[in-house]
């Protein structure tokens, strides 16, 4: 008796084992992880390196916890013109800041704000424009500065789109992240953009955690409120900066090792594709290139040397016209 | 028959789920996680404290996403004494580098090294021996380093206990770590060591991957060996150094929140265990207290500022001698 009900567990195990198992591979056969990009080379190739780093079978397999992908956000996530966000909301910080405080609006970057003179800004160097990135928040800890970050990304409407900037992050991308993830990548973001802006919606909109979020940050005091531990934003940038070279700079002090998959945009993620790339192989490297004024805009400004250098190595030039099925999250598939 | 069949496959699966279901709980409740934690008030504080934030009916649930713990690593994790081991791999570090440029023996550091007058550390500032943890390394390659690293943590010995350093962890801690990541933790070592020596024990001593270790680092060069990209060790410290303060800063930045649990052992933690405690409720907050000179060694020297806040706001002290069964993973249970 106890032997028979043994035998029909385990018939009951098996059977339940095989109903899940077909209807399982049924699933993955039909369902397309990156609905949004057209058939074409470059989703040819992210399928073609994710099948080779995931085959523990093959000659390229890469363990889960070596898989590690790199990807800027501005220009390769979600939509950089006609302005940077981050830009946006410095100059929202400078005029909150000059409205709250009179006596600023006689001088700069106050005074350039308050007058809405933005040639200005155009007469800064990148070092001084990442300067300005701590200007209007210096002295508030990082939990309000989440917090306002938050509300101007709920308040702001993108000038041309009149949806909010995390309405502008581009479909096809996000896919690859969720692909990417749900192949045991470990996906970072990895931009010259704030950190703590980014953080504000990287867990909604991209499923990315704070932790996994790399950006260029203030330097922090620390120091007790109301008898409480806080930090308090400087007015000094943590270096490096997270741009050009200091990309690759800060995942290997944040990471520890080098990618497999990189993403970006702009000569300033030439050295962290270049990082990832020279690492060895296979690696999935992406250039996202801005070819359609319809959807989005073209540009090349600003990605000429990646551009150049993507073709010389042979890495994938993601073309927005051709490779995107759908632009944004709110499109309709074509 | 069809529907008959339906019928099969549905009781089988119930069956299954039962079965699986009830040995499951049956093996939580034999098994203890933390076995080398003799019982008593920090055990009991410790399940107590898993129990309320992973309870999702309960007022102090917190979602897997925010459980963040950190963690000390000399003294905390694994055994600081006679020397950090730190130090001592700087010290291997300056005496292989005069070893190998014969030029470098008349002048300090490692003129000291070369002679063993060992007292000349002690005139040294914390800030100018931490500059010592980049010096003898300047120009490596981070993965040369982290070779190095690995090289040294498999032949040098432990002085007294005659075992390689990385068998000298603290098994209870160990158990902690496993435990709090099985209850969906995320946990990361933010100690002032030196980041590339952690990571070339931290996965498979600790199951820590090496993004998620925060220590004290050599800022880096970008540039070109052999056509290829490579990161060179610069012999300049990255700001913040990870300790006192420096740990509450360097968890904002990294890991863009507080945490809900710290653990530590002297007044370097003492920023990151009050950045912790004072972020809300409920925490756990560990302070170990070296009080086994038969089994480890006893001192309070550099812990006792931690000791006393630990006493004043009811933290968790931990006794070696009293709450560790067993100390190190060699040992047999008492």
């Amino acid at each position: 008796m106890k032997r028979k009900h043994c035998v029909a567990v385990l018939m009951a195990l098996i059977v339940a084992a095989m109903v899940c198992g077909c209807s399982a591979v049924g699933g993955a056969l039909r369902a397309d992880p990156l609905p949004s990009w057209n058939d074409g080379t470059v989703k040819k190739n992210i399928f073609h390196f994710v099948k080779e780093v995931t085959d523990s079978d093959g000659t390229f397999y890469v363990p889960p916890d070596d898989r590690i992908a790199v990807f800027d956000n501005d220009g390769t996530l979600w939509c950089e013109k006609p302005l940077y966000v981050p830009t946006v909301f410095v100059l929202h910080g400078l005029s909150k800041r000059a409205e709250d405080h009179p006596e600023l609006r006689s001088r700069q970057p106050y005074k350039a704000v308050w007058e809405k003179d933005y040639g200005y800004f155009e007469t800064l160097s990148e070092q001084e424009l990442y300067q300005l990135t701590v200007e209007p928040f210096t002295g508030m800890t990082q939990t309000e500065y989440v917090a306002m970050a938050g509300h101007f990304l709920k308040k702001a409407r993108h000038q041309r789109f009149k949806v909010p900037y995390t309405s502008l992050v581009y479909q096809p991308m996000v896919e690859l992240l969720s692909y990417l993830a749900s192949n045991d990548f470990e996906v970072f973001i990895v931009s010259g953009g704030m950190a703590g802006l980014m953080r504000a919606f990287s867990r909604e909109v991209y499923d990315i955690p704070p932790e996994r979020v790399i950006g260029t940050s203030a330097m922090f005091d620390y120091t007790k409120r109301d008898g409480k531990a806080v930090l308090i934003r400087k007015d000094t940038l943590v270096e490096p900066i997270c741009d050009w070279d200091g990309k690759a700079i800060n995942i290997q002090l944040r990471i520890g090792r080098r990618p497999i998959c990189a993403a970006g945009n702009s000569t300033g993620d030439l050295e962290m594709l270049e990082f990832t790339a020279d690492g060895g192989a296979p690696r999935l490297i992406l250039l996202v290139h801005h070819d359609d004024d319809e959807r989005e805009y073209k540009y090349d400004a600003g990605a000429e040397k990646a551009l150049d250098m993507a073709k010389a190595r042979n890495w994938n030039i993601v073309s927005m016209k051709s490779d995107f099925n759908v632009m944004f999250p709110f499109e309709k598939p074509r």
